[in-house]
């Protein structure tokens, strides 16, 4: 763009009105990045996050910010993004920050901690309750930028071959879970195992593994898991409110115009309404569908949410003890937690209980 | 910005990297807009709404397109907000459809009915579940053009000067309650009551009125009703999810550059997250305070939500016979509300209720 600027102030005599054009050129600058993102095509909820944030950054600069979204393995594996941007191979990435809890245990709190605030109450810490801000000093050491991005409500407890109703079902499980789950999993007898979402249908086929968390209804419905493990458990007590993030390189992101900052700023918004808005609506016709297919739904029991919940808190401790970053944004996270249950007690969840009743009744 | 390209075209043989400038300077033209807002500036989280999307619009577009948000009587007032954008008076307006139900019953569903979609729910249908497009081929009937803008989440119940426990109770009880909600509470015996909200208290002191609704302990707090009627009742089950709009006149938005359209259609999407996201990080504390300073919190009897359900349930029946722009989106609102449900009963649902029971215990 600087060579334009310069040709059009030596064409002639400068017009007073011609002034302002140079700093429009110069603030407008054409610029392309590269969305790495960690979600396949196929979860089309996630996936089309990343498309509408492109979308809407495009229009907005009238196509002078270009972002494209590539999936995962295009560029790098979902497991490699933030290596990847935080270094600048490439701008900005679509996933969830407790993916790379294997870098520090603090990147699980960006995206949600097991028995942590539900998605309404992430976007409260998150925007106005100092959560963006407290993320984004640690997100810095590893030379990254964070905006939410959206969230997938409560998720469900997966797929299990067998029920299970105590503690004492889960000894030897073997259950496809990662990160703090499958530590707290450990905790109560289950051996958690990594295996990819296109391995999990044939590994409970031949009863390689037990059980598998995925999703929800309508991620969960794709890979058929009811066919081959049809008891399916609620709550993912692991995953009350999971937020999905735009990670971005933070040089590329504070040499952007304030302009494009802006831009990006409201689609990364938009986006995380438009993801939550998308997994609510369609989760419902899922859920129904899995249940006509077959699927057996079952609550865990208080045992074994009340054994997970300890373990998870014994966890928290260590971690705390352990990591002062962890520490620093985990007390953030539990005491906004305990101000949030003691509103949504009130209004919302009375509500909600009311219209779940009066829906049983017809 | 014309008189700017002629002169630029018109001083020299233009050379070929000036051939674009015309072209960015027609896409981004100065446009300044007027935002009445039914929201007064003492209600920061409702008004802060329209700011947010004023600051992100004028940031993404480099300045050139500002948008002033104005209080409400600046230039209208909330009731006559519709109208004055509909005409073109104003261009745009940050409301709640509902306060238009005068005009036509069909602006209560843009909000929320009665007995309605939760919060989240709200955005489901609005945003992927045909709701937006159902409005807005309604509310283009008024010359206007909507975008959801943010959401309070459920309400309270309000203030009420002495404990209601029994329909009985209700009988000439004088209540603050205005729409659907007070068509709902005559029903069942109530005498609505149109009050300001500056004069609640006053009102409430005198016994001129018995109780008034408002919205939630945050912005409740501010009106400290808790002095006068110290019974505070939930959940308002007239108010479960209700919707904040942007309303913009139809021709202004049509004639707006694709590039402002996005920055206006991002900006309202990041608003609408925010909003709520406002509300559900100030209502704990506000609620502790209320609390603390005496407020009595009740829940409504089973009766009385049950005979209220009742009510609203002909109330939709009765409108549906007469307004079929009413009908065709309370159709679609109902058939989607008791989907949702479906799914939310489970995970999300059984998710808050081990949380909430998790905090009680310590």
């Amino acid at each position: 763009m600087k060579r334009r600027v310069f040709l059009t102030a030596a064409t002639a005599g400068m017009a007073a009105g011609a002034v302002a054009k140079p700093a429009i050129a110069q603030s407008a600058p054409e610029i392309r990045w590269r969305m790495t993102s960690a979600f396949p095509k196929s979860l089309d909820t996630l996936f089309g996050g990343g498309e509408l944030l492109a979308k809407h950054v495009a229009e907005a600069t009238d196509g002078k910010f270009i972002i494209q979204p590539f999936a995962p393995g295009e560029i790098v594996g979902a497991p490699q993004a933030a290596d990847a941007i935080g270094s600048g191979t490439v701008e900005m990435g679509h996933t969830c920050s407790y993916y790379y809890v294997g870098k520090d245990p603090t990147f699980a709190i960006g995206t949600n901690l097991p028995f942590g605030l539900n998605s309404r109450q992430t976007n409260a810490w998150l925007y106005h309750g100092n959560g963006n801000d407290l993320l984004n000093a640690f997100y810095a050491k590893h030379n990254l930028f964070a905006l939410p991005a959206g969230n997938t409500g409560a998720q469900m407890g997966g797929w299990f071959r067998k029920e299970i109703k105590t503690v004492q079902d889960l000894q030897g499980l073997k259950m496809r879970i990662a990160g703090l789950a499958g530590q707290i999993m450990s905790k109560l007898g289950v051996v958690p195992q990594q295996i990819a979402g296109g391995d999990l249908y044939p590994s409970l086929e031949r009863g390689t593994i037990d059980a598998a968390e995925w999703v929800a209804p309508y991620d969960d419905q794709k890979l058929g898991l009811n066919k081959v493990a049809p008891y399916y458990y609620y709550p993912g007590f692991w995953e009350g409110g999971p937020a999905i993030h735009f990670f971005i390189n933070l040089q590329k992101w504070n040499e952007l115009p304030k302009a494009y900052q802006a831009a990006i700023q409201a689609a990364a918004g938009y986006a995380n309404v438009d993801t939550q808005a998308k997994y609510d609506a369609r989760n419902p016709a899922a859920l129904r569908s899995l249940l006509g297919a077959g699927a057996q739904l079952r609550p865990f029991s208080p045992e074994i949410m009340d054994a997970a919940y300890k373990a998870a808190n014994e966890i928290y401790d260590d971690l705390s003890a352990k990591n002062p970053d962890f520490k620093k944004i985990y007390d953030s996270y539990k005491a906004f937690r305990n101000e949030e249950y003691l509103w949504f007690q009130v209004a919302e969840y009375a509500y909600d209980s009311f219209m779940i009743r009066a829906r049983a009744r017809g």
